[in-house]
């Protein structure tokens, strides 16, 4: 369920409701109702979810919903505990529901208090915290003892800040946990939306994002960086971890534990590195993947494929570094073999 | 002409002021006046414009300026209705007479209206919409209804904003249009200086941008961007497209309809997107080219030259996406055989 | 020494108390004291240096420190001058020294003086100078006159900046001397911590930056770009270069004059560039490399090594641009060779 420090539940909805929103019709149940969205394997009882095609039959067959968004096809994989609700486009379907549960899941603030208020009246600052002119703390915020508040930082509601962090001007944070000692330097974005869409001939259709940004404790982070937050899931940066300056970290990834990413380095989506994970600078890595602990990835690569832990990779597409060094050798070569040729030939 | 909500016009020019800033002579018409600056394609009466080339002579045939910065080489070229101004290097003569006709083209407020007030009195802000504090808005700034501004967010002077539209935390905004139902997250520029100079052996002189940048309805920026206006034209993203964090648009780039960007992608400038574009994470797009509708782009590609719509393209140069494929199996190939003869010859 | 503008010195430490910190042992003084860290290289009397490996035996042969960390291998050349304190790790135990000296190196204002007004008492603005509203300006800053300084400008502690600067809204500023005439485009950040720790099996150690960012007279830097102060040297941005968006300049490097560097391009550290050098969009230059003057780097370059001015150069690693280009071709070649074999043999 999306975390009601960060959320509002606009629910519960009525698969009456449901069905008028998205089209998708159930066979059972229209006056039951559904209090939250969420994913295959981690809902439950009172949920709704959505299976989007064979490859999730698994999950389907296993979940916990009570009511699942299914294409005809798979109707029949729909546990006898949940009420299968058909449609063609199970993925825009939810989203849709998702946006009429939260309608305001990107705010700021909740939104029946705009914010009257620099530092809100709920928010909890510890002992010897001190912060700077120029700052935003919202409703229900929650900042540890012992932390520097650079000017012109904004946190919004709901956010939880641990002991002796330190954050520079005008970092952003939203929908996200802070460990204890984590250093933020200025500007960066600390859970944004992911980027979500449900694409089709018309557009695409913003998939709400209901996940938070957990950063545990001893993590620093660069500036100017952009850490979504999670789309179900959570994204998280591991203990003790350090990220340089304009790095992206899309939603849901998991970065482990004392990893190195430097600067321009990018994540897209869902992905996760074990411990000591080192990044070079430009790396980019592509959503689903797994990079093992003790992985080090040669800068401006690009990952595309999980990577084994304790060995050095390079190249894109990512591969061990000696075969990569070999490739930018043989290419070397053979076009020197090619000039050499073409001189020869007087062409 | 540039749009008066953002510049200030300290002309007119006489063109013997005009010949005194760049040295460039007059055939005829010292007594003449010039009040404002414009491309070849675009100018009118009362403008002046310059022709660096012979590339350029066809518009420079065409042109409609009262008067032309041109080399000696292209001074017969000039239509019977311009003046012709030969100098040495026209694209600086014309950054020149530029700078003398907006002294102040990158201010965030008019000269003569130092920012006294957080919330300019002439600025207008719609029905439902929630500032929150520390938001800084210009003059004669526009805001429609129901919009949500987020802690600190920068408007500068005659920026227009649509109805529902969402800017995150230090959102800044100048030289622009924004339509609705927009969401902007936090800490993504938008409007600031393209990045052009007219560079010499004492080095770069600033080109004034005194263009704009338009952002249309149903668009989605992700946190900190940065969208460069046009130089004397637009920048512009079409409807209904999606940006990711970190992205990078140049001045005068066109960005199509519902198009897709995805993370730390970037456009050099003046180039242009069909309908639908995807791009994947670290793409980069070079200057002055086309990307048909419907193209996606591999991530980490490097767009060198136009290309076709309706397809995949990957790599660096991009090209058709089987072909960049076969070029990684291909080397990883020879990689392989050269690594196997070498294990053979005990090297 | 740390420049102390920026930084608290909270020494002397007795020989004593380093052993304590460090487990390092020393041969003889342990009532000596030191007052402050440097590099072998630039360390005078009363400070302490470290050396790492033997790679850096002839700089510890000439070193003026009085006190150097050193593996035991090395300690029969540490000259006479200096007193040795043997350790297994010399870097580790440096950063240990280091942060007991200035334990508050990266805070934006000095630990006695926690920032009770926006601006401070003892900043000092210069005539003409234009500050909007919510801006921050620190203790003992020092503004030159006729500067735009735009909305919520962070500017920390002792930060000095010439005449006729114009810093966009959100430009954060510490550790920086600033020239004359420089233009900051908003949400860029300068003088932040370098990316540095020291590595071990239990994580990652901050190492104290303490060096400062020097930015020339005339130089333009977009938005939201990152330039880091250096460890313990300064990092400098040479008089009139310009640099794009979203550029990252890491701790230590020393870009030229009249550099330019297009968008999100990005230095590791410690590298330098003669004048007039131009980087592509999304080049990447890896740390301790050298490019000459008048070198262009074509686009999403990477350079590994140093490079010879004057020329230009491309690809990953990036190499004569004429030798790239025939890679490329070769590649292409090879790879429609394969296709066409393919297709003959049916496959």
């Amino acid at each position: 369920m999306a975390d009601p420090r960060f959320y509002d539940n606009a629910g519960p909805l009525l698969l009456a409701q449901v069905a008028e929103l998205t089209g998708a019709k159930a066979a059972a149940g229209a006056d039951a109702q559904i209090a939250d969205v969420a994913a295959l394997d981690s809902a439950g009882p009172g949920q709704i979810s959505y299976c989007e095609g064979p490859k999730f039959k698994g999950a389907l067959e296993r979940t916990q919903a009570s009511v699942v968004l299914v294409p005809a096809a798979l109707a029949s994989s729909v546990p006898p505990t949940a009420i299968a609700m058909v449609c063609d486009r199970p993925a825009l379907a939810f989203a849709k529901v998702s946006t009429a549960l939260y309608p305001n899941a990107f705010w700021l603030w909740p939104a029946d208090k705009p914010p009257l208020h620099a530092i809100a009246p709920s928010a909890r600052v510890g002992e010897g915290t001190v912060i700077a002119p120029g700052v935003f703390i919202g409703e229900g915020v929650e900042i540890g003892d012992d932390c520097i508040i650079g000017p012109g930082v904004a946190i919004a509601r709901g956010v939880q800040i641990g002991h002796k962090a330190w954050l520079g001007a005008h970092v952003r944070i939203s929908h996200a946990l802070i460990g204890d000692r984590c250093i933020v330097h200025g500007g960066t974005s600390i859970g944004q939306d992911g980027f979500g869409y449900v694409s089709g001939p018309r557009g695409h259709f913003k998939i709400p994002q209901l996940g938070r940004v957990i950063v545990q404790d001893d993590v620093e982070i660069g500036a100017n960086c952009a850490i979504d937050r999670g789309a179900l899931a959570d994204t998280v940066i591991g203990e003790g971890s350090k990220i340089d300056n304009l790095v992206q970290i899309g939603h849901n990834n998991r970065i482990g534990r004392r990893n190195v990413l430097a600067a321009q380095s990018g994540f897209a989506g869902s992905s996760e590195t074990g411990e000591f994970v080192v990044l070079g600078g430009q790396v980019g890595v592509a959503d689903h993947v797994r990079v093992g602990a003790g992985a080090m990835i040669a800068a401006k690569s690009g990952v595309t494929r999980s990577l084994e832990g304790g060995k050095v990779h390079g190249g894109f597409p990512a591969k061990p570094i000696e075969q990569w060094r070999r490739e930018v050798a043989t290419l070397s070569r053979l076009a020197k073999g090619k000039r050499n040729r073409d001189e020869r030939d007087g062409s």
